[in-house]
C-alpha cells in the first residue's frame, strides 16, 4: 500500500493538533501540523514513541527536564515515561509508536 | 535521550546507502542518503517497514509492482513481503521498522 501524507484524512486530536495518521500492524506513524501556542499536557502511555520536528520550535518535556527542539531534533521516549510538549511556534511534528495507537483510530 | 539526525553516526550499509539509525525496543529508525543509481535488490524480512520518502526520486517495486516516490510519500511493507529499490536521483529516504533491525546494529 501507498499513501501520500497529505492525501491521508485529517482530524484534530486535541486542541491545535491536526493529525494524519497510519495504523500499521506493530506501528503507528502520525504526521502533526501544530498551531503555535498549542499544548499536550503532560501524561504518559505504555507505546515506545519517537518524537521528529520536522519544521518550527517544539518545547519538549521528558521526565521533568525541558528542551526546546527543532527541525531534524528527535526524541525517543520510552514506555510510560512523563511527557508533554507546547508549540513555540506554528510546527510539523512526526511521531512514531509502537505499539499501535488504539486510542488514535 | 534526544539526538540530532545529523550527528548521528552515518555507515555505508549498502553501496550508496548512507544510513543513520537509531534502536529503541521494539522500533528501528533509519535515515538514509542514497546516490542516484543505487539499488536494493530484492528481498524480504519479517519486520514490518514504512518506507517515506523525504527528497528526491526513488523507484520502489512491491510484491512485483514499481512506482516512482518523491517528496511526501509513503510504502507500508507488510512482514515478509518481497521489495526492491532504485534511486533515479539523489534521495534522502526514511524508514521505520518493527522489530528492532538487529542486523543493522
Amino acid at each position: 500500500m501507498d499513501y501520500k501524507i497529505n492525501e491521508l484524512a485529517a482530524r484534530e486530536y486535541f486542541p491545535g493538533f491536526l493529525g494524519r495518521m497510519i495504523h500499521m500492524e506493530n506501528m503507528t506513524i502520525a504526521f502533526w501540523e501544530v498551531e503555535s501556542g498549542a499544548e499536550v499536557p503532560e501524561h504518559s502511555h505504555h507505546h515506545e514513541q519517537l518524537m521528529q520536528v520536522l519544521e518550527g520550535r517544539f518545547d519538549f518535556t521528558l521526565n521533568g527536564q525541558t528542551s526546546t527542539y527543532e527541525r531534524g531534533d528527535l526524541v525517543v521516549i520510552p514506555p510510560h515515561a512523563m511527557h508533554s510538549g507546547k508549540a513555540k511556534t506554528n510546527c510539523k511534528l512526526m511521531d512514531v509508536f509502537s505499539p499501535v495507537r488504539d486510542d488514535y483510530k
